[in-house]
C-alpha cells in the first residue's frame, strides 16, 4: 500500500489531545494515510510528501463513527407497529418476538443480505465500525447463526441470547437462562466478542442478568448491558458490578446508578434515536457528563424500537434534545464509541490509529448538528481505503 | 421522448383519489411515464407496454416532494450562531442581517453555485419542486439579483424584500417599506411569481405587511406570508384577508387565526425543522387538521433558523413531534406543498401530472418516518427524467 495525502481539509477533527481543544481540531489541515493507518496530521502547509494526493476542496474530515450498539441480524420490518405506536400504542419489549419469528424463518442468505445492506447504508453515513448483536434467534442454532453472520461484517459481535425470553419458554424463564448460559453460549461464543443482556422489566432481572454475564465472562467474552431503558432498574449497577464495558440506554437512572457508572468507568451508551422513535423522554446527558461518566452515542439500529442507521441523526438529537455541545456529541459518536468497545485503535486520527474517517460536504463538523437530516458524508475510508 | 414503464414497485403512492385511501396507494404497482408526464398507474400485472422498462425491485415510489418554503440565495453560514443557540442564546430575526452582509458581498457566481449545490442536495433527497425566496439582499440591486438567480432553478420564485428592515433603514422603517413597494418591487417583479413578507415582532407589522402584499398583488404577483412564527400576531389573518396562498410557520395561533385559515382556504405551511433547530415548541398540526386547514410541510432551508434541506426529516418530525400520521405527513409534503404553490400539475401521480417522483430504498413510504435520518431516496425523476 502506498501513502496518500488528503489535503485542503477545511477542518480536521482528530480527537488527538496533542492538537488541543475538545476535539483536537485543526483548521486548513492535511492528513497522510499509510499502510491503513494515520501517518501524520497537521496544518496543510506543513504536510510531508506522499505517493499521491487528494484535494478535498475545503471539506471537513472527522474520525469515522463508531456505532457501539446495533441489532442488524434480522428479517422483516415493523413499520406498521411503528405507525401504530405514533398514534398511541406504547412500545414494549414483547414486540421483539415478532422479529424473532421472521428471523427464524429466514435463510442465511436473506439474513446476510440484510446485514450487508444496512452496513453499506451505515458506511454511506460515515460509520466505520459497528457493533452487531444477535438476539432475534433465541434458539441455539439461530443465535449461533446470528453471531456467525455478524462476524462476516465486524469484529465487534455480541451474543445477546438474553434479548427476551422466547414464547416457547414463557412458562420457564429459568430454563431459558440455563439454555443461554449453557448450550446456546457454547454454540455462539466462538464468533462473539461480547455478551449482553436486556435487563428490564419484561425481559431479565438482576439475578438472571448476572448469571448470563458471568457465564459469558467465564467463556472469555466481555460484558455489555442493556440497562435502564424503560424504567429504573438494576442494569446500570449490574454493569458496574461485573466490570462491563458499557451500560446502554441509561434513560432512567437514580443518583446511585450515576455514581456507580462514574466510579466504575462503565461507558454510558446513549441511543437517542430510540427515544425519538418511541416518543419517550431522552436520557439526561448533562447529568452524566457532570458526574464524569464517559458517553458513547450509538444508533441501536433495530426494526422495533428505532430503525435509524444514522450517526449524524443521533448527533443532531444529542445536541437538540440532550443539550450536548456539538463537540461533545461528535466525540461521543467517535472516541466515546471506541471507549465503549474498549478499542484504542479507532475513534481518533492520531498517528498510528487506523485510518477510518469520513469526509463531509461541509466546512466543519458543526454542520452534522446544524444541518439535521441532510446526508453530508461524501466519502468514507476504512483502514485507508475508500468504501463509499 | 419515449415511454418508460417503472415496474415491480412494492408500494406506489399516487395521491390520486381514484385509488382510494388517504394516499391513493397501490401495492405491487407499476407506472408509465410518457413525454414528461404520468401516462398510467395501476397494478403491475395490468401495466400496458412501453418503449422501455425499469424493474424497481420492490422499492416504493412516491410523488416528488414539493418544498414550498426555502431561502437558498445566500452566502456564508451561521454554524457558530447555531452552536451558541444550542447552549441557550435564543433565536431572533435580527440574525438575518449577518447573512445579508455576506450575501451582498458575494458575487453572482458564488450565489448561483450555492443555490445549485443546495438544489442538487434537495433533489438527492427526493425534492422535485422547490420555492426559493429572496430576502438576504434588501437593496434594489441585491433583491433583483436574488430572484434572478433563483429563477434559474425554479418557477416558484418569491420576492421577499420584506424579510427584515436592513441596518441602514433601522431609523426609517417607513422609508424601507416605500422602497420594498416601489423601486425594489419594480426591479424584482419580473423574475418573481410570489410576494412574501415576514410579519413578526422585530420584522413587519400588519399595516406594513398589507401594504407590501397589496403592492405585489397589484404588480401581478401572488401572496404568501411568514406568519406567527415567534409569537401570536396578525400574520395568519392578514394572509386570509389578502387572499394569500399560504401562511407559513403558524407556530403560535389563536382560535380566530385557525378559523380565518379554515374559512379562507389559506394553506398553513408547517416548517418543523425550524422548531427543531431553534429548540422551540412545534406547531399544533392536529388542531389545524381538525379545523379542516390544508397543511403543507416544507423545510424553510436557510442558514439562520434551520439549515436542513431534507423533506424526509420534516416528515419524521411531523410524525414524531406534531402527531401527524405518516400518511398525513407525506400528503402534506407532496400534495400539500403543491396546494401551497397553487399548482395542480405536481404533488400527485395521476395520469396527466408531471412525472416528478422519488424511488425509496424501502418497501413503503412509512419508512420515511420509521427510519429517521436515513437517506432512503435512491432515484429522483423530474418531468420523467432521472436527475439523481
Amino acid at each position: 500500500m502506498t501513502s496518500v495525502l488528503l489535503t485542503n481539509i477545511g477542518s480536521l477533527v482528530t480527537n488527538d489531545p496533542a492538537h488541543g481543544g475538545p476535539l483536537g481540531e485543526i483548521q486548513d489541515a492535511a492528513i497522510v494515510l499509510d499502510g491503513g493507518t494515520v501517518a501524520w496530521t497537521g496544518r496543510r502547509q506543513d504536510a510531508p510528501a506522499a505517493d499521491s494526493a487528494l484535494d478535498l476542496g475545503g471539506r471537513a474530515v472527522i474520525p469515522g463513527f463508531v456505532d457501539s450498539h446495533s441489532h442488524l441480524v434480522f428479517a422483516g420490518d415493523r413499520a406498521e407497529e411503528f405507525a401504530a405506536r405514533m398514534t398511541g400504542t406504547p412500545y414494549s419489549a414483547g414486540g421483539i418476538r415478532t422479529t424473532v419469528a421472521a428471523t427464524r424463518a429466514a435463510t442465511d442468505e436473506q439474513l446476510t443480505a440484510n446485514v450487508a445492506r444496512l452496513v453499506t447504508e451505515m458506511r454511506r453515513q460515515g460509520t466505520t465500525t459497528v457493533e452487531i448483536k444477535s438476539g432475534y434467534g433465541l434458539s441455539v442454532a439461530d443465535e449461533a447463526r446470528a453471531v456467525r453472520i455478524a462476524r462476516q461484517f465486524t469484529e465487534e459481535t455480541t451474543y445477546l441470547g438474553a434479548h427476551v425470553v422466547p414464547a416457547e419458554y414463557a412458562d420457564d424463564p429459568a430454563g431459558y437462562v440455563q439454555l443461554v448460559t449453557g448450550a446456546m453460549l457454547d454454540a455462539a461464543a466462538k464468533d462473539a466478542r461480547w455478551v449482553d443482556v436486556f435487563v428490564e422489566r419484561g425481559a431479565f432481572d438482576a439475578d438472571q442478568g448476572r448469571a448470563i454475564l458471568q457465564a459469558g465472562i467465564a467463556r472469555g467474552l466481555q460484558a455489555r448491558v442493556h440497562a435502564n431503558q424503560l424504567g429504573e432498574g438494576p442494569g446500570a449497577q449490574l454493569a458496574a458490578e461485573v466490570g462491563a464495558a458499557a451500560a446502554d440506554h441509561c434513560t432512567h437512572l437514580t443518583d446511585a446508578d450515576v455514581d456507580a457508572l462514574a466510579a466504575s468507568g462503565v461507558v454510558a451508551g446513549l441511543l437517542p434515536a430510540i427515544e425519538f422513535s418511541t416518543r419517550s423522554p431522552y436520557p439526561d446527558a448533562r447529568r452524566l457528563l457532570d458526574a464524569g461518566v464517559t458517553i458513547a452515542l450509538a444508533t441501536d439500529c433495530n426494526p422495533g424500537s428505532g430503525y435509524s442507521s444514522s450517526m449524524p441523526f443521533c448527533i443532531a438529537l444529542a445536541v437538540r434534545e440532550m443539550h450536548m455541545t456539538p463537540a461533545e456529541a461528535l466525540w461521543s459518536a467517535t472516541a466515546g464509541g471506541a471507549a465503549s468497545l474498549r478499542r484504542t485503535d479507532i475513534g481518533h486520527l492520531t498517528p498510528g490509529a487506523r485510518a477510518d474517517l469520513a469526509v463531509l460536504d461541509a466546512p466543519s463538523y458543526l454542520h452534522l448538528a446544524y444541518r439535521p437530516g441532510v446526508p453530508l458524508v461524501t466519502q468514507t475510508f476504512i483502514a485507508g481505503r475508500t468504501v463509499v
